[in-house]
């Protein structure tokens, strides 16, 4: 059986972002049968507008990031915390994927929600905020493990390497239960 | 005395957009003693990025968002509801004015929210989910009266008129109450 692919969406821009790291590291240390990509486009879409979403109007970046995330098995996305939310540019990106109506790229996608933060909540409120945008969007959100990165600064090196084992043990095990509530939704009911 | 200065803000940037309408029909109908000013800049704010957040990178548009923001005596911010939440353009922008750390904009901005749909609970979730940031922001929100117009588009005529008698009374009692606070918090302590 070929592997799972997951995207993996960071709601940092920032190029030295613990968010984006962690991506990276979930990537590396991905388990058997799951492929992480990075999806690298999000600063590019642009300001959602309805005027621009029809088939004459839709901008390029917002036509990519449907096609990958309906391509994809599942989604890893990690969020900061702005304001007790998630940023702007991450809901931005889930209301282009989310439309048109009755083509979602988000209905019934299997999802992971991860974030790092340098305080000690580890973006607990911005993982409750994108949940509740995820519910809406009929998304199928993993309840656990949470991986509430807290003191992200002290686990990673200078190069963004994460290097806390407990951190990517956690990342892991995320994407392994990710993996299995995939699979167990495509088994056939007997 | 002068009017008070509120700057209005729409998370639609829909050409037709009722919550556009909305705002336009507030300003139209304002109270006495209440100037409200259309801010038509928020398609223009970049995303949130970090590294362009300070002295050298600071986009022009975010600048400009911080300033008018900082100058107003109060803001009107009119919500549409995009998968039970604000659009992502309208919380970028909240991103933006709410930095730097020790200088937000947002910080004791008094503040009243609307928000018009063609459903039938006008956005009341989007509310909830703008009140929770605009916490955060430690703003001073309005707690009522409540403006969620529901099946918006019976409530325009064809140019984007606002006709309904309840709804423009409703704006000018909400434009009312906004001046009654921000003068509140103004009054000398005796």
């Amino acid at each position: 059986m070929s592997d799972l692919k997951v995207l993996a969406i960071s709601g940092s821009l920032r190029g030295a972002s613990h968010n984006t790291a962690l991506l990276r590291a979930a990537r590396d240390h991905s388990p058997d049968g799951v492929t992480v990509e990075l999806y690298g486009g999000l600063a590019a879409v642009p300001h959602y507008n309805g005027d621009l979403d029809d088939d004459h109007h839709l901008p390029a970046a917002a036509l990519d990031l449907r096609t990958r995330v309906h391509a994809a098995d599942g989604l890893l996305i990690a969020t900061p915390e702005y304001n007790h939310s998630v940023p702007g540019v991450l809901k931005n990106a889930l209301d282009w994927a989310s439309r048109p109506k009755g083509a979602s790229a988000l209905e019934h996608k299997d999802i992971a929600i991860i974030g790092a933060s340098t305080g000690n909540f580890g973006t607990a409120r911005a993982q409750l905020a994108l949940r509740q945008v995820l519910a809406a969007t009929h998304s199928h959100v993993l309840t656990g493990p949470e991986v509430l990165v807290f003191t992200a600064h002290q686990r990673f090196d200078e190069t963004g390497t994460l290097h806390d084992p407990v951190t990517i043990a956690l990342l892991r095990e995320t994407l392994e239960a990710l993996r299995t509530q995939i699979l167990s939704r495509r088994a056939p009911v007997r």
